[in-house]
């Protein structure tokens, strides 16, 4: 049976990533609590030098279908390196995007319940760590309403989205914790009345403008060494408009 | 050339819609400030009976582009007529989906700017009217968070989603006035420091549940004999969770 | 500390339903391959009498992060009736949309690998059933197209939804099987060479319409009495427009 | 009455983009076949300097409000200009996303009908060009299951997104047609018989892997000078799978 793909090509043109997309398999994550099941959106792609015509693409899933889908660091770089030597390639690349849960006690009640938090992993073999994206949800309270304002200054949900590189999947919680200890508040599923006084308060305590968080998260961020390299969106779906307050900035 | 969609069938199925879907056009709206251009999202189907193997679904298309896009029931009620004719239906379907644009003034400074609003029509030929949806942003403060907390109280963007019975398009204009009177407050595009004081103190003095704002738009719904029919829902973005509240109630 | 939410209500609207949307959650699913784990968007609703102004939402929450989240008509149905009394409501809800797998064996190599289903549930405590929707992707050929060219015949991907009354979450895969048996041919992840010039000749020999999917596989509901009642929609991404086809069509 | 954003800032963090995101507006778009309306999400920022708090938000509704909406590299340039000066700001950046329109003629009945194409536009006043976006949707036919089948051939709809530099917004009809000369086929909104029949036979005579298709949309760049630098993806919706077949790749 005739195999197109290996054909030769002569155009001359090299391709940077070429495999597939909206794959979606259930994962395996390792948190603070154990074991976390989740389900992921896949990408898979290697490069295709110029001489060859196209890739085999059954093979990235056949790949996919033997990998124990336990996501680390290691397992990733596994399969990156399964896969550059099936193919051939000079280079892998694989995506996963997924929710992750963490479990959170309020705090006054002490209520414990889990909270999710969409992340995103962009890995190649090229690089000793991986690009992680993780949405962490937060209040903003609006620090020029409760200055003008006699009473009340109009809050919201926002949500501060941070990548860094890291070869640590533990770096997921620390991110959202230094997240959450900057916003005007943190969020959780579960509030009884008392704590719902107490986020209530705090928040008022505590307004942030959108400027304000993505200047307290880069802090966060540089604190710590392994963070060297950062990029980060700030979001806040304004209760006053039907339009987002936005920051978008980062290390370089 | 043979005509494979007019063969007989004998399968016993008859079909209530087969058409097209997310084929984007221009269209334009009268509103109260003059004819406004927007873009839809258009759905297109026909009833195909039970002897017929399938429609001709090019001749959708045909009649779509020899449509002047002015939209209101009698447009939408020709349109249908003639695909019904055309097509030797039983009933014609059509959906569209845009953005409605409302210019605004703010409460202090009178400064004037664009709201956008999404709308959705669902228009048969059987029916003397069409299913009106629109989407009104508005704010919501929580009166249990207002109540129990020494200051502050969590507020957030919530969206009220009326369906109405209709054949009248000043109704888009006149459920987003109805809808706006009843939040905590309203929601515009540019608002100055005086505005943003006054929207902040007006929607703390008015603190609503999600409960509250949809009995209250069922009230501005039931004060006119023309809306004897609606369905809504209202969602919440919870500025301290990260799930919406939501209710969902109408008169049937 | 004051409760705003049982506060006497005047207004005299009955809210059918009140609750959460957009919560997050894992989920296990039985189906023939044994336990599944999966990522839920939950919603989860009671009815509010007209007397009372609101419910305490917190209450859903712990409900739910009490709950097994083993996906069952009798573990949906023993929530809801807790969620009824302890919010002394007249009806509860709860829906759940997940991806379900399923292992597929490709029809000439024997290749196995997962694929990935799209599933939604609502149900209701007043009734002895769930709606169960499954959205089955599959190929479809044009039979026309086919007909009139001396060669080829454009396909393309399609997805048919099919909602039906069940109390049985086997039916998913039962579902799945029905519309497989009657697309063009049905996808799979894994297609090795021999395998994909075993479903391109297989789908080119089984050319159908958009309305022949949509009445095969109503034949195939109809072959069950359990499938009295179903909805259905089928839509193909056309590969030689930029729009769709589709049906809607269902037993009422 | 207070002006909290202009307060002084010690947290020595730069800002790149501060502002606005999801606002809706209608905008004019000038093709080939003349003045066309559309609809665009924008995206309006400034930098902001470590020193100072925060940006009045309000001023870049108020200028977007009094922008004439007409799209033009030099309209964009002058709003860039105007935002900079007016907040201060070192630097101004507008996002447009859109819907454009095209007529297109069909290839043998020569029957008129528009096709929709998603376009973006990501302007910066330190640029002499904007980065232009624009996603054109192709018929690609898989010459493996060509090659191996006794007859058919898997095809589907893909996209091909291509972003270039570019100061011209002509610059969209033209990537379009180079997108569109170099896909197993182009798409249409209106296809006659005799015109499936043509598209039928041409995609069949003409397939295309994902990776060919991105090599002849490389080329058809680089025969033009001015798109030194581009950036690319192809998507396939594999009518085989329920995953897409992707390439990303570009000029860096």
């Amino acid at each position: 049976m005739k195999d197109v793909q290996i054909e030769m090509d002569d155009r001359g043109v090299y391709l940077q990533k070429v495999g597939i997309k909206e794959l979606v398999r259930p994962i395996i994550l390792k948190g603070r609590d154990g074991e976390m099941h989740s389900v992921a959106k896949i990408g898979f792609n290697v490069s295709l030098e110029k001489e060859k015509r196209a890739i085999h693409m059954s093979r990235l899933i056949e790949i996919l279908d033997h990998w124990d889908t336990v996501i680390s660091y290691e397992s990733i770089q596994s399969i990156l390196n399964e896969i550059k030597i099936r193919m051939e390639s000079n280079q892998a690349n694989l995506l996963l995007s997924f929710m992750y849960f963490l479990s959170k006690t309020s705090p006054v009640s002490n209520k414990t319940s889990l909270l999710h938090y969409q992340c995103k992993i962009d890995a190649s073999d090229k690089d000793d760590f991986v690009y992680l994206t993780v949405e962490v949800p937060i209040t903003s309270v609006c620090p020029c309403s409760k200055s003008i304002s006699d009473y009340g200054a109009h809050n919201q949900r926002g949500v501060v989205t941070v990548t860094v590189r890291t070869n640590d999947m533990s770096s997921i919680e620390d991110i959202i914790h230094r997240v959450e200890a900057v916003g005007s508040m943190e969020l959780y599923s579960l509030l009884k009345r008392v704590d719902e006084k107490y986020v209530t308060e705090v928040a008022y305590d505590n307004p942030k403008f959108v400027e304000d968080i993505a200047r307290d998260v880069a802090i966060q961020l540089q604190k710590d060494q392994k963070y060297q390299w950062y990029q980060m969106e700030v979001e806040n779906y304004e209760s006053i408009h039907n339009h987002n307050a936005y920051v978008c900035t980062g290390s370089e």
